[in-house]
């Protein structure tokens, strides 16, 4: 199963792939989509959506995991980020695939084991896991992998005595 | 010029045409996209994305205009209905049309030159601005006329003097 992570965001996005096989993972092709902060942000939502189609007619991934938002205070920063988030999920639907969301809680707790788990650590984690040489930057590339680890694991464990089912129940 | 006014939200989007002429401002179609909700939130989006496509290859505008989202409390409710904002602008941008956008402030101040005017005061206002039998239902719909107003009326002060770039203008 090929996974395409993403770390969502309004100026930066993470987009990692993760191979999940029989002999455990494996990273493929990582990197970020980055957004001018001088264009106007429809131009920068349709930037967003379109490299991300890209990237998955690039890479054909066979399900997106993609984390979600968590703000419990900045309003605007909410918003923004969500604009684009919106556009990200889209450009996953409108390829035909799937979309499993993760909260950062899940991602940690997949990755490190451990929910409140340092930003540090989930990148040492990410960076073990898929046996890389270094840690992937900028970190929303790290974070990305992280999420698409999350899903690899979340498969894998509601595989045991289900069937394919899993992709339905991560999705809101 | 051929006005879509958008009312952006998540469940229900109310979307309107106003017909901006020498002899004032006319009503075009008007109605709402609605999405349910059960359904998962990335197929909520493509419905979003695809209806409000849709009503855009139909009514043919030369210009959206969407109302800016204001939170001042609930980051839930703002998360949610800023992913449906990012793709109702997408849907606009991938048509190739300029999107201008408006605070409800400004919505309010352009429509009963009172920026705190309530619902009531607006919808009346609209529904007399535009000659219009009875008041446009759901509320969703005519505060979606109201922002195509709102930009008619922008759309007109700043040609004032000024060659078109009023669109740029309004752009963030």
């Amino acid at each position: 199963m090929r996974i395409l992570g993403i770390d969502p965001g309004f100026a930066l996005v993470g987009f990692g792939i993760v191979e999940a096989g029989k002999n455990g993972l494996k990273a493929g092709k990582y990197g970020h989509i980055s957004t001018e902060s001088g264009l106007p942000v429809p131009d920068r939502l349709k930037i967003l959506y379109d490299d991300m189609s890209t990237v998955i007619a690039e890479y054909k991934p066979d399900v997106v995991a993609v984390e979600e938002l968590f703000f419990n205070k900045n309003v605007k920063t909410a918003i923004v980020a969500s604009h684009a988030r919106g556009v990200l999920v889209l450009a996953a639907v409108n390829a035909g695939l799937e979309v499993a969301e993760y909260t950062p809680l899940q991602v940690k707790q997949a990755v490190v084991g451990y929910g409140r788990a340092t930003k540090q650590q989930v990148q040492l984690m990410v960076t073990r896991l898929l046996a890389l040489k270094e840690v992937p930057k900028p970190d929303d590339t790290a974070d990305a992998l992280a999420v698409a680890i999350c899903h690899a694991n979340s498969a894998k464990m509601e595989n045991i005595g289900h069937d394919s089912t899993y992709r339905r129940q991560n999705r809101r």
